[in-house]
């Protein structure tokens, strides 16, 4: 989607299998584009689409080290020479380039700023696109329409992650777009100014949301076994 | 989503069954909204997500006489008292406002405006929203992303299709957005320059373009038997 009084392209492709959503961003003049969160089984489909578009794919950039599908970064390396896998320092995880808290990926004339969001993950950080005329972010497993990531798992924490979403990504103005990795329900997108006032978990006093999040009695995630030793690898298990 | 230079709110929803789409649009400042293919497994999430935004839905619209789902425009009648169900005088189903060619839906400072495109039932249109700073358009089952509407059933013909897609769509300015009823692959919209470049079966000439669409050998559709005659009801069979 090219959007009104801006040159950025953007487009949310979905996965069905671990309902993971994928975006493509770009600048309609330079045609530099990134991708955020792409997965194995669709990085054909995501390169096709890149291809299609007469875009040129510098970065693949990950919200975190996905525990519930392998990443499609490794895979777009080889199906897009030249580009560059990014994902956070305090991810642990291997690849081109490590981010720590406000450093920036720019892609022509747009730049996406990193806040690190603990709490799902140690590593996970929520990019705020930069730009004058729309405002948007991407919160990975951090905030999910409604809901909010697994804190059962991996470095899983809580009272960390309430902080996280309090602190680095309820700040943003209330218009703010936002876009999740995932989403089980049918929703592509959610706002600051609804999740302050509709998330049934995010509106919880700390210490209720602690209790609700150490209750869910979710199920051991399907593909973290294999998913987590790749995604550390960028996907590709050498 | 409410995009730059225009107080648009946008919302694109997936129903996973059948893989349909429906869209939410309002006016962000008079809070008239509509609903476009609602599906009624998802009515309820749809009536919720208006009420959360602080919305009043004025229509319900549907594309077509759907064949693979059962509308959610009777449900939503229900859930919502006083919005009213919208479909083309040419589909022969029942509704409280009958549509064709060149007529305008309004909500708030944004209408729809209708252009029959025919070939995948005798009814279909496309909404093309008229607004100055964005331009979309929603193709129903006459052109998917990279794909149509199957011609095989109920009035089906890839002949009147192809000159629908070709008169009424591709007529459109390139850069118009495009957003079908349905996609397999977890792609959610396209535009006219796309698909007049890479669209497989539309690129084609119409003497092939029919071909194609004569030889699909598809599977008869599961949910035609009960969806056609519940959506001649707006999704009711009283």
């Amino acid at each position: 989607m090219a959007t009104a009084g801006t040159s950025l392209v953007f487009r949310q492709l979905f996965e069905k299998e671990s309902s993971t959503y994928t975006y493509l961003l770009a600048d309609k003049d330079t045609k530099e584009a990134v991708l955020i969160d792409p997965v194995v089984d669709t990085a054909e489909r995501d390169a096709k689409l890149v291809s299609e578009l007469g875009l040129k794919l510098v970065y693949v950039i990950n919200t975190h080290c996905h525990a519930d599908h392998i990443t499609g970064t490794g895979k777009l390396k080889t199906l897009v020479p030249g580009c560059k896998s990014v994902i956070s320092k305090a991810s642990s995880a291997k690849a081109d380039i490590l981010l720590e808290e406000g450093q920036k990926v720019t892609f022509g004339k747009f730049s996406l700023e990193v806040r690190t969001t603990p709490g799902h993950t140690n590593g996970c950080v929520t990019y705020v696109l930069l730009d004058e005329s729309i405002r948007m972010a991407f919160t990975g497993d951090t905030l999910l329409v409604r809901g909010c990531g697994r804190t059962d798992f991996q470095e899983g924490n809580p009272a960390t992650l309430y902080d996280s979403v309090w602190g680095k990504i309820f700040t943003l103005p209330d218009d703010t777009l936002l876009f999740p990795a995932h989403d089980y329900k049918g929703q592509t997108m959610t706002t600051v100014g609804e999740e302050k006032r509709h998330n049934p978990r995010l509106t919880q006093t700390k210490e209720k949301f602690v209790e609700i999040m150490n209750n869910l009695g979710l199920a051991y995630p399907k593909q973290i076994d294999r998913a987590v030793p790749a995604n550390m690898m960028c996907g590709l298990q050498d």
